[in-house]
């Protein structure tokens, strides 16, 4: 993993690189919002000066992304967001960069490989934040980031912890109700308080901003905002409408039924499945289910989205009540335990089980787990029967984790392109007007929202209808747009 | 139109009164939230002493309304608020009443028939204020009512204007850049003034505010609100989720095809279907046309539901790019001159032009009648084929006014009990709670919009799920809602 | 109800003959596949010297179906196969014909109205073998009919027993077995008899033969083919593809909804709608209720039907399991008694119970009206409460018999000028090439029936890929067609 | 590759059995039709005596079919009908066997590996005739095959051309006419003509018949019949409806958007695919891409199917009027050239052309790499990009091959439980009652169709409904089936 390269680095595989740029040139023309963003903003350089600390799935789409980010100006650091997400090929593509070799790398310092350990991934994510090798290429003495780009807010996570604990002048010791992923937290900051002691006060005083990807992200966020510890503003991408009404919904359609084949080959159609959650995700879920033929059962605690879910065409009962009659069970909610191991031992004999929608609790695999007289078989990598004391098995995708990207290959191209272009807009704001943005939580501006789906049409062959100046009167919008008001629900 | 009844009235004719209330009978089965709030709500009587000018559609539906209201203790006077829009025989079951009988009515005094002229519209509108029966029978000097329910904001509109006119000393005579509408208004008000010069400051200065129905009331009151005009609270019933959601996507998806149906008996399989606006009127109307195997091709101006509609799996293109393919168009805008003339002239033989979005001007009839050589011959009853010089036909349904009230019976039962439901919570709210409504445009608060929704799920057999505690705070709500944040788009 | 016409007819109301020429111009272009036979066949006249008895519902329809006939040459009589389903203003329009007036008709003798008694209707059929009329303008001493075009087999029917009591001598007496509508048809080949010993069988022995619609008509063919008794060829038009895959499934899919809606204007969207039979109408049904957005739950003795309606991705379940969960019930069997009173006993307040599948015993109507304490109660014609000694109702439509008849329209034109194109070649068959034909029952040749899709794609705009000489030789067929081997199934 | 085992076989990889092992045990849950004839024949064991030499891809469906026709008492030896199409792990796990171990295989020779060269593959198809180790182990002198299970028609081929060269004493040299696999064919004859100048004339003498799984077969074998030539009675497994009608539609629905996803990541919502042909296949194929959103445009010959096409509300036109448009083009017609270089000339840079009807000459392979200055570049296996001469490329998958075999793992275990049910069905007729089949091409009767389907019901939660006596009298079929006339389409 040594090279010629003038930057520091930490992937699986150079040797990858040529396959991942075949990827990555399929994935340019699935990600025309990118692509059209490169064209707008080549010249003007506008991330000029922009040093982006990055922490976002490295995959083929992160790639082109990133691509973007430094064709607009910026300099960049990544890790992955996620310990398996990484395509091993496109890390490799974009240490080479487009213009590079395996030989003489010339493109981005990424540190992530796919089956990180925890301590492999806080140190990954750390390594972002120590931009030492451009200090010294710049002829600094020290620079740090001065934008963070996450998703799921471990990067800001960081950050804010960091400052913390160098305030209090100490690291605390893991407590019995910390997880075990935040003592490894706790560790990576207490090597950096012990090397050095306002470190991340540094990093935290130059950091212009954060623009966050998705809901748990935000969520952390608008908490922070809440008490007053946040540092620095931050843009919620995840809420613009091209971000969260085709990131979860559309995605989510393509991708739920790629993973369930290419996990299992079972014939969806005819199937019985059973979407736990009607949110963006669920509506996803379900239509892509119904699309292959299955009957789909929904279940909601939301009386609003099991209205829409009835009035959709399905049933919408509790998993407890159907639980002997399904045959997939896909969980949209973002909760936890909503998939109980009272539900797995009424299964049918080899139900699948899979998660969609966020954390592994979201499926009750510690309860799975502590079953008494379960056995765990890999029938291959990522997928499992555990075989209950029922006599039947059940099959767990992905340990319980996102199966659309253990199991598939995450979102594609296209819709990536959606969040992403949205996530260039918004570190153009922050870098180029972070003055206009206080520290809180923002959303973008409904203009670049609009912006956005427009750099998407074209390559679908939409043909967009213009407002006259007389129809933008009689509704009362700019002929440009925005076109709706602030709570429009699309 | 003279009876016995201790009020008066002025409908079309009160024998209808019996198959009234058949149909009110079996809308009552369809209408489970306005049944849960009479069960809920009956013995608290919370809107005794509440005196409600209502101008909404005197529909089967609005009469299931009218009666709850009086369940929960109002007193009620109605109109319509179109003049096309009333079913005689519920305008006539209403007056009767459940209890009374044709010889002697027992019901709630209604204004409005089928095919009232303007000066008929206005002066039934007019006489929903005038509370001098109710007066008398009080033993009081005058009383007038302290509620307004509305829709497209008529009954506020004489309000605002009167109380204006009052305050002026006159009511100015029309000028050609009015609307003959609006003269028709000013000629009510003219009289109105010569009889009582303070009348409407008075009825102003007892409104405790009013609750608006739909989209163009909703635009009206944020106007006044905006410019300070506005004399009391109001609330937006329109933008809840249970109204805007339903009423608009689900509703029209049931009227569109029914009305198409009944005006044309026109197979709608294998036709193109042109669908103009995809928010959520044509979102409905798209999924209803292609349930039905037409294939739909989509316009609109908004970048963002643009693309919805193309990952929806619908070509979306300008209607003068494919005037001359379509067979069917439906305007679902809201704006005016959506299809125009040039448009209709490229047109197939007897293709259909209907609106489902706002007023007639969505088509451009006025164009339309004003190209040379046009003939309008009449089909049936709100179906006109117009020749056109270029040899061949059109066929434009219900004058380019809203074909699912004209040609087909409006929003069903089950749908109209989600918006009506609103409108019974709001009324509560802004009687039992007024003073915490500012003199503004209010949405009803979330937990009252998951309420509605909550009444209507048993009819349909939907099972909902509950939150545990423990889930309830993973994600930071209560147990019993509201679930969501508030700028969730459902 | 007479008039100056040149000719016997009778109808309901000649003075309607506008309204419905007005309907015939525009169902003729929605019937493209008739209009083109018009065009190919005008001059040729293949159809000059053929004398049709045509009993089928009198409807618009038909109406351009009888004038293609009489423009290709026929001369035509006319009844409706069914009491209730004759649009009395296309039989108006019919009479009148499109170059006669009211005041002088010059159209062709229609023996129909909506609303017949079982002996009016048996009355009617008889005259459309009465050709004296036609005799006598043509100064011959007796001619009778050449052709039979048939819909259930009625006419058909009357020339068997006809010939078969002739040629015994004598026509029995009713006996308790016989339905009550035999007993009618028995009085009517008495009268028969009494007045001319060999009526039918004359005019059997002058027929070329039959062409039949319908599942019942052809069913009833086959029978008597089977044992011999088959007087002439008969062409099974119902099961070109072209009819059953079309009329069946995408007319139902059309009309029930829009029967539903005018019976009862209930909302189909987030209903259980229960489907009985998966045959080629239960699939229309099926698509058209889930296209609104109901929940479809089907029933099947099938197992093959059943497979294909648990791979498209609905329920299979018998209605005894979920009787108690259902809002709509629609039967489309052909079967007996596929809905009973314990079914009816069992279900929810108001479900709405409906045929789409054929006779009136299709719903067990008869063991409906005997269950102990039933009240029937008229909303509206066609639509009746059943009010069970349960304390619940039941809604039934069309008293059992088909709804899409009774409640709605029946077929839209587009789908009956594919029946009808069917109907036409067969007669031209019969006429031109009879001596080909058997007595037996024959389908049309796949390439007529390839001919009729064919004529009805330009009105679609639809754009047909031709074979090459090379890839026809491939596949091994005509590069014009026929395409497809008699077995293969669509 | 050499092991204890007691008898011959050729394969891969041994050491893979436990894997394909597993992937049986998934499979047999899913193949409930082929477990249920193990449960119902086991005991009675019809297939004794049976020596059946089958040519099939041999794939984990294909195992579970192979031990299922052991566990009902035949004797088999089995080779792939494809070079591509084994799993080597399941090949693996078929010779180990459910008892035996990779030490001491107890299961069925397999002759088949995946990446075979045509010498190969011929070899093996010649190797499931020679049962001399079977001869051995009995003791007898020579025993051959008595059953063929073929696909496509390979091994039914080898017979006849053997017998026929036979019978002519000499194998002909291959001529310039004869295709490169012909050739190879010729030179596999000749070899065992050498060597025994009667052994598949004893071969054929032996055949109790052949039962052939696809439309490419059945083809072949009916011009054997029509020309006299057939040597045995063959049972036409393709034309059951629950292979036809599931296999095709079902399967590909399943198995293009799999193998789109599995080759390309590409989102297939809003794209615009392009459908060639819309029979079963075309049908399935269309229905998928819906389901993911995309908009589809069909392109067929046949008017009827055409039809069907825009009933079912999509756009019909020719590829080359809409080339210029598509994003993914899929062919489904068994037909050659239906895309050829002018089409894939025109289309957008990097068009996914792909083909799921039959051969590699659907998409005209050898016209594009033909085109002047095409450059092929491997993306990845059975994904290759091809470089036009106008700077766009396309991708094509599975060098033109059938993808959802190729990127895919073909049809699930559910759709080949329904088709190889009809196998081992076919294979007991022929054995027990072969008597009773003429030499001829037989399609299996209605009521083993109906068998088949009727296995696949439980697994589904499928619930039928049974017709009582008063019922089946009524449409005149016996309560237990069949209850269809054979031309019925389903």
């Amino acid at each position: 993993m040594t090279s010629s390269a003038p930057f520091d680095y930490q992937i699986a595989d150079l040797s990858l690189a040529e396959a991942g740029r075949h990827q990555l040139r399929l994935a340019e023309n699935e990600m025309p919002g990118l692509m059209a963003l490169r064209d707008e903003y080549g010249a003007s350089q506008p991330l000029a000066g922009a040093r982006i600390a990055g922490s976002l799935h490295m995959t083929v789409q992160t790639a082109v992304l990133i691509e973007t980010l430094v064709a607009l100006g910026a300099q960049v650091r990544w890790a992955s967001c996620n310990i398996y997400s990484t395509q091993n090929e496109a890390a490799a593509a974009v240490v080479v960069g487009p213009e590079g070799t395996i030989d003489a790398p010339a493109g981005v310092p990424v540190f992530a490989w796919k089956g990180e350990t925890l301590a492999e991934y806080w140190a990954c994510t750390d390594r972002i934040f120590d931009w030492s090798s451009e200090s010294e290429a710049a002829g600094e003495s020290w620079i740090g980031p001065n934008l963070i780009l996450d998703d799921g807010g471990d990067a800001t996570l960081l950050v804010h912890k960091g400052r913390e604990f160098e305030a209090a002048g100490d690291v605390p010791e893991a407590t019995d109700a910390d997880s075990e992923e935040f003592s490894v937290v706790l560790d990576v900051l207490r090597r950096s308080l012990a090397a050095s002691p306002d470190r991340w006060t540094r990093i935290a005083g130059e950091l212009e901003g954060v623009t966050e990807e998705t809901t748990t992200g935000v969520h952390r966020l608008y908490e922070l905002a809440r008490s007053g510890e946040l540092l620095f503003p931050a843009i919620n991408v995840n809420d613009s409408v091209t971000k969260s009404k085709f990131d979860n919904r559309y995605g989510i359609r393509h991708s739920l039924p790629d993973g369930l084949n290419r996990a299992t080959d079972v014939l969806i159609g005819g199937k019985v499945a059973f979407v736990v959650g009607y949110g963006d995700v669920g509506k996803g879920a379900a239509e892509a289910l119904r699309g292959q033929g299955a009957r789909v059962i929904v279940s909601e605690v939301d009386p609003i989205c099991a209205l829409q879910a009835a009035m959709d065409g399905f049933q919408v009962a509790t998993l407890e009540s159907v639980a002997d009659q399904v045959d997939i069970v896909i969980t949209c909610t973002g909760n936890r335990a909503v998939v109980r191991p009272e539900h797995m031992l009424a299964m049918k004999h080899l139900a699948i089980v899979a998660n969609v929608g966020h954390f592994d609790n979201e499926i009750d695999m510690a309860g799975l787990a502590a079953i008494d007289g379960v056995v765990k078989l890999e029938i291959k990598p990522q997928v499992h029967e555990w075989r209950l004391p029922t006599g039947r098995s059940i099959l767990v995708l992905s340990e319980g984790r996102l199966m659309n990207l253990g199991n598939a290959t995450g979102h594609p191209s296209f819709v990536m392109s959606n969040s992403f272009a949205n996530q260039v807009l918004a570190q153009i704001e922050l870098h180029e007007r972070g003055d206009r943005y206080s520290t809180d939580v923002h959303v973008l501006p409904k203009r670049l929202d609009e912006k956005v789906a427009r750099l998407h049409l074209d390559a679908l062959g939409v043909e967009l209808t213009s407002l006259s100046p007389e129809q933008a009167a009689y509704i009362g919008v700019p002929v440009e747009g925005p076109y709706k008001l602030e709570h429009y629900r699309y």
